[in-house]
Parts: structure tokens; C-alpha cells; sequence
């Protein structure tokens, strides 16, 4: 039978559980596809940290241009990280007409153009499943199975971080710092957490589904990335009570021949499936013109899962499939809507002062900038104290609730910041 | 750009969604893949219907072989259903060298092993994603994305009409006779509905899921299979109650080096991602060792949804990427496991008379035969009506469940059939 030798630079946390998948199924995956994989090389500048699996010691290296540069390995596994040490490598790879299997988004979201470029003169391919949404085929099924269908829209619940945060806030009533704060005790969350809170991680994420969908290299910069930071657990509360849990979503679908994109906390409906999505599981809801609606949900992010998915890459890397770098550059791509023009319905909460005709002021701002309210809670508060109001509105422009909120918020009326979240619906 | 001329054996609902879906988008996915689909010919006994399609009647034929055996045909579609004519046209078209892409699940469960040596041997790859959950890209997430992972179980809702029909019984309190009669006045079911209704469909696909899986031939005889046929409104009403809904479920698992295998009406907790699966939609939930529990979503059948996986073959048949015969010969099968010796939990109805001692007598009859109750909710009656008493049990054996039953039913306390139900834990 057929060996695969496999060169995996990175032998961190993935890295590893990449070589434990393989130990432990290699036979079952030989049965399969007839390719039996093998670990050929490691490479890593620390080889001397146990990492929970066994490797003969003389496949570890320090060298990574080694293992790049050996004519025995098949496939190059990038698991290194961070943008620009992983991209000289996997260029090099590629260059040298190896496949390469990289779990790398900001790379990807980055550099991904560049990298398809190589790929594509090369002949070599280059593989990313596990770049978006962990252990979860999504890329394939955009690739593959859902080849015959324009992606209308796709949502994706793409950072197991901010899902498990919002769950607990949810669940346990907990303050954003102290779900976080556990988040990272447990595990669930990096120190610092930034990239995946600051809504930075599921950009790069939505970035590469953009790209598979409608072959846009779209710039980070063009489009709205709002993170969960010192999100209230009022927020959660009151779009609770309205039917509605805040999710971490990227969006992104076409409009009128052009990109919508967004990654920002949105309220959804409790009866979508999105909104069962709990814990840090991930899921990405596509609408396709010909197959309709489907979902695919899984754990977005760990040791296996991730493996799961890498591997998975190593095995088509293997059997020659190619890859889709010829799709990503030769898809004609769409424009990228500016976000100041995306329609949006939205969740806002007013901390009003307890007089007459506040409701009307704040009211009167907003039917000035063609913004609607389609409904209202307030509450009711002890005499003279703040009266938090919630208005959820019909679909109305950006730039138009940008211009009301900074009128709203200079009215004598409105105690401290006003809050917006967009509502999503999933038209 | 290289045309792909696609030969369509059967012209019904599906086969003219599949030419819808390429005069669509057809430019689309000659962008992504380089290679452009074209409808070669159109098989049909019946060509003169109108199919709602533009189709020059140049391709249109009666001579099913005509298709087959032109040289200029890269790949063929089977979309006549049934076993007997739509086998000898597959095995003829593998045999010529031809790929072929089929929707028919029945086919597959009943001829497989047949299709896949034929398949083998002459090299041209067979293609069936869209013989199980319709649109849903989930054979090929099992036979790619998954290829790592050894599968712990499966869980499907892969039948539209049971889900619809019981989706309607539990919204509207409709009886099943009600829900089916309005389910095939909307088209959600046929006339007969017996293939549906009976559990035949599920676990036709059932057998595929398993044979990827667990490279397992299963005989259709070879496991239980249940339909929803006379499925009272009570037990969803009373599942309801106590936290479940019920799902026409296909449950397939490796337990032991076996494969359990069963098909039949099961209780699943409410919280359960595939409890949230309601209408037509069709989902499979698949525990894999590696990557963890995933979800595949979508439409489970209908004319567009079926097409989206047709077309998603049919690009694949021309990339010559090869299918899965191979896998599916080669794979190590697993046994399948005696029925008898299945554990699980159950959902038991009784109506008793209104006397001293009747919960007593079922008690002792359940605890002889090894079955210990986990909870049980008796309905208060007005005195002397038969009393509805509902047990929920711990995991037991299959056959000492049908033991037990013989027995209770024989009890003077007990009037009418039991009902008994699997509860579903997905552990």
C-alpha cells in the first residue's frame, strides 16, 4: 500500500493532535482510501516539551526548511501560526510543488490571494478546512457539494470563545468579565484574548467562506468587525424577553450583486437553529439558490476537531484532488458593499431620564433619519430614577442609525451611551 | 473550457430540477472548476410532458440506451427510481466506462455491493450523495472531511414526510390520518405513502450511512424497522410532557466491534439539536472519534434541494475525482448486531383499570424481565375510566423488552395494546 509521509511544521496543541489522529485511526484510513499515512517529519523550535503523544525522537527537528525540502514528504502541514514566518513556508512548500495543509485563517484572511497565486502556478495544492469552523466540512460542502448553487447568504457562529462566554452570560446570568475571566481558567479562552473577542478571529473566518462563495479576496478593512467586549448582561436579558439570544455572528451574502458583509454581536430569533448553537460549538447556516437552507455544526475549535479537519486535508492532499486555488482565483469575484449602505434592523437601549416626552424626542430623532420602530419595552423604575427603554426597529440604513445615535446621545434626555445591536433575521 | 455532457436517464420532478439548476448556473460553475456542464441527452418513456424546463427537444429520447452508450456522454444521471430497470442501466453505463450519479437510495441498499464491483472494475466512480438527506452534503462530509475519524454513531432524520407529518400532529394536535391527508394534498408525501410512512425509505438510507461508516453491506432484514403509521397523538402529547419530542429517527452505532442498527419512532430531548429539525427538513448527526458530534442540516428532499447534490456529483463524476467504490469494497466491515441484543431506553404506555394494585402487577411484570423504571406519570381519571400511565424506563434489552410486553398485555389490569417507544439519549 501506498505511504504517505507526512511534514508537519508547528508541533503545538493541533500539531499533536494531529499525530495522535493518526496513530490511532492511520489503518482505518489506509482501508478507506488506500493511502496509508505516515508521520515523516516534525518540526518545531521547542522539540523538547512532552506532547502527550508518542513520536520517535529522530522525526523531530528544529529545521523547518528540512522537512520543506525533503523529497520523501508528501504533504506539508503548517500549524505554526501568525502570518509572516508561516507564509514564507508554505510559499517555499508550494514553490516547491508540495501540497500543503495549513489551519492558518489570518494567514489566509491576509495573504490568501498571494498563496492561491503559488498554489496555482505550482500545481501544488493548498488545503484549509480546518482554517473555519474546527472539525466541521463546511469548506467542502461549499466546494463540493453545494458547487451547483449561488450562496445567497451564509451565517456562521465561527468562535467557540465568544460562543462559550455568551452561553454562560446566558445561562448564569454572568457579568461579560467574569465569563471571560472563567472562559480562560477553563481553557476556553486565550490570554490575552483579543483576537477572539475583539471579533478579529471570525473576521478571518468570514473573509475565507467569502472567498469560497464568491471569490472575493475581501480586505479586512472593508467591513464592520465589532467584538463582544463589555457586552451587558442587560443585552442578554432584554433580548431574552423579546424572543431573541445574542449571538456572535458573521455574515455575509450577496445583495444586489454585491458582498454584504458584517461580524458583530446580533440578536437571533430563539427558534432558529443558530440560536440552539450553545457552548463553544460552532455552525455555519447556508442559503443556496438551488438547495435552500442547510446547516453544519460541530466544535469550532481544540486539539481534535481541529485534527479532524487537517486531516482530512492530508488525505485529499494525498490522493492528488487539488485543492481549489484555480476556484479562488479564476471565480469572478464580487464587489464589497460599503457597510455605511447595509440595511439592518436593530436592538437599541436608551437610559432615559423619568420626565415627560423623552420617548417622543428620542422617537422624533429617529423617524428624522428613516428609522422605524417596529417595538418598544420600557419598564417600569422608582420615581426619578433612569428608565432603560428598548426599541427594536424596522430595516433601516447604517449611515442612518449612525447619524441618529450620535443625535440621540447629545439630547439632555439620554443618560450615558446609547446601545446597538443589529438585528438578524435571515432573509 | 472544457463542456461536461451530462446524459439524464429520467425526466420526473428531480431530473428537471438537475437542467434547471445547470441553465442557472451552469457559467457559475464552469468558473469555479474549469469545466462547463451541458445537458448531452434526456431519457424518458414520457417526452412529451412539458417538465417546466427549456430543453431542446433534440435531446429528448424514449431509447434509455441511446444515452448509455453515446460516446460523447461523460456522465450519467439515473433518476428513474425503482430497482430493476434503473440496476441494469447503472451496471451497463459502469460497465462502458461511464460515471454514473444516482438519487436512488433503493437501489443502493438493495444491488450496492453490485453497483460498487461493477464500479470498481471498469474504474468509473459511482456517485450518491444525493441518495440520503437530499441536499445535505453529508455523505460526502463522512467519505472526505471525516475520513479520519472512526464514526461512533449516526443519528438521521432522513425521511421529509414523517418529519412533516409529525412536526404537524405535535404543532396543531392533529392525528396522524389528519397529518398525512393534508401532507399529500400539499405534496409533501405520496400516494401510497407506504415507503415513507413504514420506515422504508429511512432505512434505505440508513444502509448507505452505514455502509460508508462502517464499510457494512446491511441486509434490510437485518435490523428493526418501524414506520409512524397509527402514531396516536398521546405519545407526543406525554413525550411532550416530560421533555421529548418524536423523531422518525435511523440510529446506526458501533457498539462493541458490532453495528447497531435500528429505525423507528424515537423520543429525543427537547434540547437536542435534531428535536429543533422540524417541517421536511432532514438532518444527520454524526459522532465521529475524532472530530466530535457534528450536525448536517438541510432539505431533505424536494426537486431543487435533490439537484443541488445531483449537480454536486455530476461536477465531481467529471473531475474524475474516482467516488468511493474502492472505500466501500475495501473498507473491513463490521457485523451487524441481533436486534434482540440491543440496549435502550423506553417510553411505555399502558391504560389500566382503576383498581388497587394495577401499577403493582406492571411493576413486578418489568422488574422480572430486567427492565427498572426510571419514571412514571399517572393521569388522574374520573373513577372507573381506564387510567393512562406512562413509564419511562432504564436501558434494558431489546428482547426482554418484548418479553415483558407479551406479558403485560395478557395482564386482566391492562386494557388495549401497550405502547412502547425508544427514547434516544445520543450517548
Amino acid at each position: 500500500m501506498k505511504k504517505i509521509k507526512i511534514g508537519i511544521l508547528g508541533f503545538g496543541t493541533v500539531g499533536a493532535g494531529v499525530v495522535e489522529g493518526i496513530l490511532k485511526n492511520g489503518e482505518l484510513m489506509a482501508q478507506r482510501t488506500g493511502l496509508f499515512p505516515v508521520i515523516g517529519k516534525i518540526a518545531d523550535l521547542d522539540i523538547k516539551t512532552d506532547r502527550g503523544v508518542k513520536v520517535d525522537k529522530s522525526l523531530l527537528t528544529t529545521d523547518a526548511l528540512s522537512v520543506i525540502n525533503d523529497p520523501e514528504i508528501d504533504v506539508i502541514v503548517e500549524l505554526i501560526g501568525g502570518v509572516k514566518v508561516a507564509k514564507d513556508f508554505v510559499l517555499r512548500a508550494l514553490k516547491n510543488g508540495k501540497p500543503v495543509v495549513t489551519a492558518n485563517k489570518a494567514l489566509l484572511a491576509e495573504a490568501g490571494r498571494e498563496l492561491f497565486e503559488a498554489s496555482a502556478k505550482s500545481g501544488a495544492g493548498l488545503y484549509f478546512e480546518a482554517s473555519v469552523g474546527g472539525g466541521i466540512p463546511v469548506l467542502r460542502a461549499l466546494r463540493d457539494g453545494l458547487v451547483g448553487n449561488k450562496i445567497k447568504s451564509m451565517y456562521g457562529i465561527l468562535n467557540g470563545t465568544c460562543n462559550y462566554i455568551l452561553t454562560r452570560m446566558e445561562r448564569e446570568g454572568l457579568d461579560f468579565d467574569a465569563a471571560l475571566a472563567d472562559a480562560q481558567k477553563l481553557g476556553y479562552a486565550e490570554t490575552p484574548p483579543d483576537l477572539d473577542i475583539d471579533g478579529i478571529d471570525t473576521a478571518h473566518k468570514a473573509v475565507v467562506l467569502a472567498s469560497l462563495a464568491y471569490g472575493a479576496p475581501v480586505s479586512m478593512d472593508a467591513f464592520t468587525i465589532e467584538g463582544i467586549r463589555g457586552l451587558s448582561h442587560r443585552e442578554i436579558e432584554y433580548a431574552g424577553e423579546l424572543g431573541y439570544r445574542i449571538k456572535m455572528l458573521a455574515v455575509i451574502r450577496e445583495v444586489n450583486g454585491e458582498i454584504e458583509m458584517r461580524v458583530e454581536p446580533s440578536l437571533v430569533q430563539k427558534k432558529h437553529l443558530l440560536a440552539e448553537v450553545h457552548d463553544a460549538y460552532n455552525a455555519v447556516f447556508v442559503d443556496g439558490d438551488i438547495v435552500g437552507s442547510t446547516l453544519y455544526y460541530g466544535r469550532g475549535a481544540g486539539r481534535l476537531p481541529t485534527a479532524s479537519a487537517v486531516i482530512g486535508d492530508i488525505m485529499e492532499a494525498a490522493a492528488g484532488k487539488g485543492g481549489c486555488s484555480d476556484w479562488l482565483l479564476k471565480h469572478k469575484a464580487l464587489p464589497v458593499c460599503d457597510p455605511k449602505n447595509i440595511l439592518i434592523r436593530c436592538y437599541l437601549r436608551l437610559s432615559l431620564k423619568d420626565q415627560p416626552d423623552v420617548i417622543a424626542q428620542v422617537a422624533h430623532v429617529l423617524g428624522k433619519n428613516k428609522i422605524s420602530i417596529a417595538s418598544m419595552i420600557q419598564k417600569e423604575q422608582n420615581a426619578g430614577e433612569q428608565v432603560p427603554v428598548v426599541f427594536l426597529t424596522h430595516k433601516a440604513l447604517e449611515k442612518d442609525y449612525a447619524a441618529a445615535m450620535e443625535e440621540i446621545e447629545r439630547l439632555d434626555v439620554v443618560d450615558g451611551k446609547p446601545v446597538r445591536m443589529a438585528i438578524e433575521d435571515f432573509e
